[in-house]
């Protein structure tokens, strides 16, 4: 059993980095639009939001396929873009991965959007 | 003086979905990552964080254009995509644009990203 972990948050990309607060610097607006971009795809919001209702909070690859109506290859290629963002854990078990939720980047990113 | 209103939120991206609940429909998807993807761009970030951080909270393009370092055409073209995903408010007075956050907006996406 392997388990990967997420690469630590930029030392700019902060707990108290909100949008609406100081004016963002190149590094903290980068940081930021790379986790969103891996959220502004309607298929991989659909994987994240059947991870999380999924039984224990966590899926296999083999349950994601048919509900969201693509190729294997196309929902590993999303499930790929959500872990390298931090959005999603990945445990490979034998032949299959299962993703869990990152909550932390979630809340990180859900405090930066917040109005002040 | 003309004031541009935003389109009202589709019926499907209603206050209370949230990416962690229910599986989001293909609809519910395509709406909040429409927004996302507006959001998922340095500059964009940038331009949002200038405005909020800006004297009433609102900015006139002329006070944007220097602090992102790019050129009038570009900082137009990225404050049409933001006024368009209904993060931006615009407002012309005379010959210049001036911007303010669509608060409600901000709160909705920010709410859809708060884990449960």
């Amino acid at each position: 059993m392997t388990t990967e972990q997420i690469l630590p948050a930029p030392a700019s990309a902060t707990c108290c980095t909100t949008l609406t607060g100081e004016p963002l610097d190149q590094g903290q607006a980068q940081d930021f639009a790379r986790i969103l971009k891996a959220l502004a795809d309607p298929t991989r919001l659909r994987l994240v939001s059947l991870v999380a209702a999924h039984e224990g909070n966590e899926a296999c690859a083999c349950d994601l396929i048919d509900p969201v109506g693509l190729g294997q290859p196309t929902v590993s290629h999303h499930l790929k873009i959500l872990v390298d963002a931090g959005v999603l854990h990945r445990e490979k078990r034998g032949i299959w991965s299962y993703y869990s939720l990152a909550d932390q980047t979630l809340e990180r990113i859900a405090a930066f959007l917040s109005p002040a």
